[in-house]
């Protein structure tokens, strides 16, 4: 059994069953929709509650249900860069202000990124008279880059001010 | 001469100069920080008063200040995937929720995308206790892909309630 | 289910039942011939009255007729470049002409884009005694690039004019 | 010498001389502002006479007014797919209505392609009260593949009432 | 279905009937081996005469024999370059010649292209001595690049005279 | 010194003092015009005499003479597929003709290819009222795979008879 | 039926049967280990006699048995490079020493290749006090390019002298 | 000025002066040696004081030393899959082992990765009567993914015991 | 049968019958857990009496037990670079420290590599009080690179100090 | 300084003085011609004392000399596949010959590789009437995968009988 194979059936039963991602996050609570769906899109695991939940409303096998609660392969589907327009806007958005953020990044915190794991995204309709607009926020904790020291021990040096 | 040089000297005279961003961004003035800074990378024009200031900061020619203000190619300089670490999660991002995001753009508003044009991106720094965060907010305006009817004219039908 | 197989089913009932496009874009009506045929091959929705006749027309499942009128991943069957000859023409015309139509939008309209989602694409025999020519209009909104007023809001700059 | 490098010369030069592509094309005349362009731009060759006005508008040496009316090698600096945005949306419209233009080339005129050789392209600015339009028309010669009899010679079947 | 899966199913049955390209290019008749054998490897699509006839020969459904005389999308199971040895040779000798035939058709019919549309190949043994050698002709219809005259007919100029 | 700059030092020359390909190989001589042409766009090494005239003809260093009798490193600049429309069309044929060619030749002579070293290429342009045509003729001897006898030598087996 | 999978087919029933390639290799004889492996991976063709024992020894149909004797698709299943650090390790090497061999061919030849098609491999084990080794002999059939003269003829030049 | 340039510099006087990276190392001193050389190979950056010490030992200009303590792009040079067997090593290792490091990292803690930012890497030799050895320790931060609660704290939640 | 379904195959039973693979490599024992999986998961062969002892776990088939001990084509699946976030990790490290880990092992011994071979890598929870870490230990052998003498033996020369 | 500009200059001084590569391997003495070749085309080390005789014969810098005894970066300029038929056809002939060289390989001496770097590589002219050939024989050590054994040490299994 592949994770796509799930991530594929998981869409036959809602198109069946016309359910909306809002309704399905809300029959399986606990995490916020953006985090439910991803899961159920096969890049995030469910916890097991959560994926009792989701095997109950699209009647799962329990080995379906078991596989929603492992931890995925994530990506392996993607198109680099992706060929869907709504997707395609995403990817230019990082091009084109990729190294503005990295720049801003360094400037303001120093070395380091912001990671991607402790990690967050919200969407929400922004309504606007010119035509209603996405609003897409991320929000990640700032991860330094670790200076070695001799002893071995890992301070947090203030990369900033050395 | 090629934009990327004028990147290259940019990047060489802030240095030099010992300039950040921030400084450079109040120099200039009439736009936001990451407005002024992308331009400066050589993904957006500067408008002519800022180019001006920009080439009065920077001492460039008259033919690079021009250059300032002419539109860029793009993302020519792009590694895709990006290898820089920084770099490379806000493209991990993209792609472990990028199949969420089309999912709830289109079940909140219709076929369509969040438009990377009409589009502002802004970074802050986010106090927290565990650690600061970064913050991203991207908003972009929704843009319906247009039926097109019979007769020629591009109504913006109700795609979500046909 | 993936769309792909659909657009394979379609395809053959279309040679079983010796359909033309054109007849099957008149069958199901409402919308441009271009329009309906590029929904059927994958790449655009159909409305749900358009499905409904698109189901009918070719016995379609109540699960395939609701696919129909769902979003698509667009381009994920795409070779890039196209190997097919008719499609490597348009490939070769967009590579060729390219910077000439960037090169003329931005002296024309300023920075910014063609919209390829505010778009409209029609095709037509043109007679011609040399031997008839195939004539394509693409119609799309320009889209300028907006400039970030620190204050936040997003007024259309005279970009041109600046 | 490069082509690429007397491109960069012809853009330091117009910038220098503050020149629309628009006075470029009037000044060097005979073709359309569409072709001088894609001349100007590395694409296509300038004929004698419009290479000897070019020579004298941007001052080129007798070996670069001879190159310019020399065959270029075409679409050598291209990224496929562009990164450039305004250049990306034609290669999407490209992508996502390529099957549909096969389609309907295939049922209009017999199986055949639209010459990228025999080609015009026009670009006009489309008044539109929703927001002004890009209206880009192509039109090539239709050139039906020929079946090649045994006697060798290579008559124009009616390939669609065969 | 998929036309790779009838190109497969025609090279089951040939090699089950013991059938040579020679003999069933015969048996179709009508079109030189060379097409016929293009058209039943899924490159080329097959007038409705011969397509009967193939259908008879192989055995084929109505729709298969249908798919027959369908245009082809063509190239898509080629890999690039090829791996196997036969079909590179082919892709080097392109390779290392393609200069110089680029060179000499522009200085022999100025700027244009061979078509690989009005176009025949031809293949035969040529007994040598030395070791019987492969002769290929290529004979393409020259294809001038056309200019565009500002009044919008498309005439032939004397492009190498100009 | 890298071979493709002195390619381009020929071209330089061969543009400045006015030169045809054609007057460029009678004035080289002993070998023919193709041959001649692909040596000095480095894809073939020169003869030593044939170095000697075509260094008095370019006005070459005896540095300069001595790499053109030099085995080049073939096809190092070449773009697969390539980018150019005149280039394109000969990759275009070859993909589509390519599983052709290789049943066609197995059938005719065996297992093998048809070499590209012990090869020749020739090109001429075909008078026909319905336009000129390129003729392309390619001749190559055909290398039977040898099958490797547990005794060592390498016997010409009847390939086709086994 | 596709040659991978008659080579899918070989492996399992090897494997259920426990036979050894050197086992297989003498039961069907008449040619070395190598090409008889080369054969049933699917890189080579079988003689007929060949095919008949290994359709027996594998109890293969008789179309299966055909296709074992067909000139093959080559190398269509290989990784470039390969992943596989058994392979990858020859791949190194040819890297590694592959500017030295062309050089050395070069000067000890003249202009030309090592066939790939008039060759032998052999593989031997090298007993060493150090650590046996793997012992790889290739010997394939110098070809020289030949030089091709007006009149038309293919006379091997004495390349290293002229 | 570019970091590779610097680099090159580097490299430059390391040779000139005979300098190993270990003398270097210590001669900057308070950091590991690693660390300090993959700063000068551009992948991390100085702090300054070391900046200062690097420019004093490789006479370097105060733009260079400012340079040497800026935040880097790192990877860009990076070929993928690299090419030089030593490299290609870890690159191998890394592949046949990775899914092993990924399932054992998920059972031992859970959903998430190891950090590449918080991450420490010592190289050492290892000595063996068979043949000394190359020990390389990479200790890495566990990174869990954090689950979003609708209330948008961050929590760590036990995504073993769930 | 393809070793990836077997891969597969096991995966499911793990699910299944609820198997960690800690457990799984204590009930087939004989060696480490490391090895064991990697084994399983395709990428190392298992000597027989393991593979013995894994049939009876997994309820594996004789041909299953037997492709066990097998040794498979390792990396086929890879994807390079890895789009899994934990598998990108160490991508990304190897490609931060590659240049570092190069320098360093010739200077310590000369030129060689570290064997992914003769290799063996560790992996442990490293507790820590900001969050316990990862610990990977990789041990190869270092193979220098052999001189080729003229007389034909390889000595170990000693490569630092000649 | 890039090892390839020094590659380039030896190729330079090879041209002027008239060199052979025999007569250069001669001079430096010590190591095969096989081994001097690569070393001064930039894919191994030169020892020192080769490196001074290097130096003296081709006027080169004391710089120049060092970098010859440093171990380079392999690889980097390698194309893969290669544009260049003699280098390709080495390429093509492991790519038809690597699963029989694996299997051989495994079924001769168990799971491993044949080392790429305690590896030799020898070429000569095998004269033959049918045309002399081109013998190259590569000798490297096999070298098993160790199993990991959980105390740690490396015993080689008898992997074969197991």
């Amino acid at each position: 059994m592949k994770r796509i194979e799930l991530v594929e059936k998981i869409f036959d039963i809602k198109r069946e069953k016309n359910l909306s991602w809002k309704a399905i996050a809300e029959e399986i609570g606990g995490y916020s929709q953006i985090y439910i769906m991803t899961a159920l899109l096969g890049q995030m695991r469910l916890p097991k509650p959560q994926a009792a939940k989701a095997a109950a409303l699209f009647g799962l096998t329990p080995n379906e249900e078991k596989m929603l609660s492992e931890v995925p392969y994530r990506g392996e589907q993607s198109l680099v860069p992706p060929t869907d327009p709504t997707l395609y806007r995403f990817h230019e958005a990082m091009m084109v202000f990729g190294p503005t953020m990295k720049e801003y990044l360094h400037e303001e915190f120093g070395d380091g990124i912001m990671s991607a794991i402790d990690f967050d995204l919200q969407m929400e309709r922004e309504p606007n008279d010119a035509g209603d607009r996405v609003r897409i926020t991320m929000s990640g904790k700032f991860l330094p880059y670790r200076y070695h020291q001799p002893e071995g021990n890992f301070p947090a040096l203030g990369y900033k001010e050395d």
